[in-house]
């Protein structure tokens, strides 16, 4: 209760609590509020909180407030309540009901899935002066926001778009088809979102048309949706970078069981992954019995390699994600990978040698042969670095070739990969350089 | 030459390929399209394409070309050509200069960096009639979107703002004052972008107006910055979770040098980390020497720690980052990771016993005691996950309350801290559970 308790909390205080509050909290915050403050909250939470709001409601309020909601946001909200999304439908008006079961049709993640489609709509024949008039009754229906008018050929294409600066700047009598802009760019009902919020982001757009294969318009995706795509695909990216499923709703809202699967995956694969370190290491168990001092160096080498490739697959994911980097690219990526890590095996390996020959009790820790472990060490730092940024770099190509996405290349897969290679060019180079020491 | 022979490469197709294109390439391009796809290309270029192209021409062909750049793309594009800042100042008009000068003593990343300094204004005590009028006219000078007009007191303060429906619907004697909204929320000059761009997300804004600490206006912060500001952080952190530091430009274009210099900085600081591994082995020497089988199962213990380690680190940053989860929110948390982490530890562990004690050559390879092995190995997974997952999720509310980054816990740093304590949990385990027979 603390949070209905304090005295005016701002609407962005009340949604930085959110995530945070239990049920009866939320129930008496919104009692708390006036209307226009519990409506400005309802309307600025996420669809999953704005659906477990509506379905604590009685029917009656349920009815008041799911209408406050946009056809393409009450799609989201249904998406989220799964199979009661009954809850929702049987709320809405007829009109708006078979609008959103209409949208329901369509996949969450393309653009028909995240369109509105109630836009303001012209005909290219008006006058400059009816447009308008016909605009403020359009208008006046509504609550949300217009970005550009479409205008519409008799069988709905998509033949041309104005802006509202540009009907006020324009001579009163002039036709519509004489200031509107007739290329338009549009997406169709089935691509991608992904692609529809980088093609906004690009063009600076507020709202892009979605059409169907004829070319006929079925509604617009705005810039505040495509901005919410933007940070959920961002989000995705990065939990399977950190080698988990993507979890699809906020950390603290995902439930237990749901969040241990999600991670429970992949650190199971890794780990069967890894497993081929033991069968490694069984090969070379003669070494290590020989020279156990070559069993120090294990985890620094394997780690490096581990880090290097984690840091040069997360560059490549991110570049191919937002474009910088494209598929035809690869042999550049392949060529400054190859010289960076090498590089950058180069100045670690210098370290850990200096590490091992300079060290005050080097004699007894790694015996009189301390100068050949240092060379063995630093000689396959450089193998397994350069080997763990290459693979690294090239992992992700290799996965969008596979049409997998390339965050799939996620740090601890790499690490894991890198680990057993690293093992075979670890014991490789120590047995060729300390053959007939101490091996 | 490629690209610019190809016979209509579309705007998008343009864009994609220019990352990869050579300066010769970009000219030929450019030189191949017509003056308003030119221009449309231009506008469409990050700000440090627009300086390099700017850059190659000359001084009449450049003045032309500058002045397409509004106030605040202007600065971005100075700011990208850093020394060289005057090649564009120098080409813009004495007002525009003027701006933009002054755009350029406020940082990068706050808020009066990112804002355009021209918007539309009204007086509060117009009428509707007035207004458009006064509109039509400010209209008529300039090129881009207005998303909302704002009106202001006598001594520039932001008293109200009225969308162009508003206007458009109201009777034109009625005042801008009695339909303007009142209640403008707006951004100190000096906020953090990344705060300007959650805030914009958060109400669905188009654009955000920008005060000093008097409340007078100073320009506004459009919608299309905010989204560029999005893809910039988010990209930020993902280069920092990998372990690099931020790149700031396309991995392409970043120089091959500073690019080594930006991943060898933490590389180095984990390898210097990671050699306290070989520390730590170097107590549990004699272990080793007396039962070599311990060794091979090194790198399964620590690596499982690792990942297990990325994978919470990955996800706390992240909501941290989203606001998913707040600074208060951190026992929580806890709780949730604690059991998390031992269920995971608890999953993998049973793997891992099955895999040794159902091994068919378990007898030659482990030993008589492959049953104490496997639970040594096993037990220690659970300490080791467990522990990982606990510090990769509590290191970033640490980083935090330390007023650093939390995407500095980076998956690789993760991974080496519990490397190290990862042996030290497999020794003491495994010295506890063998002592007797092989130890």
């Amino acid at each position: 209760m603390t949070t209905a308790a304090t005295p005016n909390p701002t609407l962005g205080e009340l949604l930085d609590a959110w995530p945070s509050m239990d049920a009866p909290e939320r129930a008496a915050t919104f009692a708390a509020l006036d209307d226009e403050e519990a409506t400005d909250l309802f309307l600025a939470l996420s669809a999953a909180d704005q659906g477990s709001f509506l379905s604590g409601l009685a029917v009656g309020a349920r009815r008041l407030w799911a209408r406050l909601l946009a056809p393409d946001d009450a799609v989201d909200v249904a998406q989220s309540l799964e199979a009661d999304a009954a809850v929702l439908l049987d709320a809405l008006d007829a009109p708006t009901r078979a609008q959103v079961q209409a949208l329901l049709a369509y996949r969450e993640d393309e653009a028909g899935g995240l369109m509105d489609p109630r836009y303001a709509v012209l005909r290219p024949e008006f006058t400059v002066d009816e447009a308008i008039a016909y605009l403020r009754r359009q208008y006046a229906a509504r609550e949300d926001p217009t970005y550009y008018t479409y205008v519409l050929s008799a069988d709905h294409r998509l033949v041309g778009v104005v802006t509202m600066r540009e009907l006020i700047r324009a001579a009163g009598r002039a036709k519509v088809s004489e200031i509107m802009t007739r290329e338009v760019l549009s997406v169709r009902e089935d691509a991608d979102q992904e692609e529809v919020a980088r093609m906004m982001a690009r063009y600076d757009f507020l709202a892009l048309p979605v059409v169907d294969a004829e070319g006929r318009m079925k509604g617009v995706v705005t810039v505040d949706d495509a901005i919410d795509v933007m940070t959920e695909e961002a989000t995705e990216d990065i939990q399977k970078l950190g080698g988990t499923e993507a979890l699809d709703a906020p950390y603290l809202q995902v439930d237990f069981f749901d969040l241990l699967k999600k991670r429970a995956g992949w650190l199971t694969v890794l780990f069967v992954g890894e497993m081929l370190t033991a069968t490694a290491m069984a090969y070379f168990e003669d070494a290590i019995a020989k020279a156990v001092v070559l069993a120090l160096f294990i985890p620094l080498i394997i780690s490096s390699g581990g880090n290097a490739g984690s840091q040069a697959t997360t560059l490549i994911v991110r570049a191919l994600g937002v474009g910088d980097v494209r598929m035809e690219d690869a042999m550049r990526v392949l060529r400054r990978e190859v010289l960076s890590g090498l590089a950058l095996g180069c100045v670690l390996a210098s370290i850990g040698f200096l590490r091992i020959v300079l060290w005050p009790t080097r004699d007894s820790l790694y015996g009189p042969h301390y100068m050949l472990i240092g060379a063995a060490v630093s000689i396959s730092v450089v193998g397994v670095v350069a080997w763990g940024t290459i693979s690294g770099a090239m992992l992700p190509f290799l996965l969008r070739r596979l049409k997998l996405d390339p965050a799939t290349a996620s740090a601890p897969m790499v690490a894991t990969l890198v680990d057993v290679t690293g093992l075979i060019i670890y014991f490789s180079v120590a047995s060729a350089v300390l053959r007939g020491t101490i091996l």
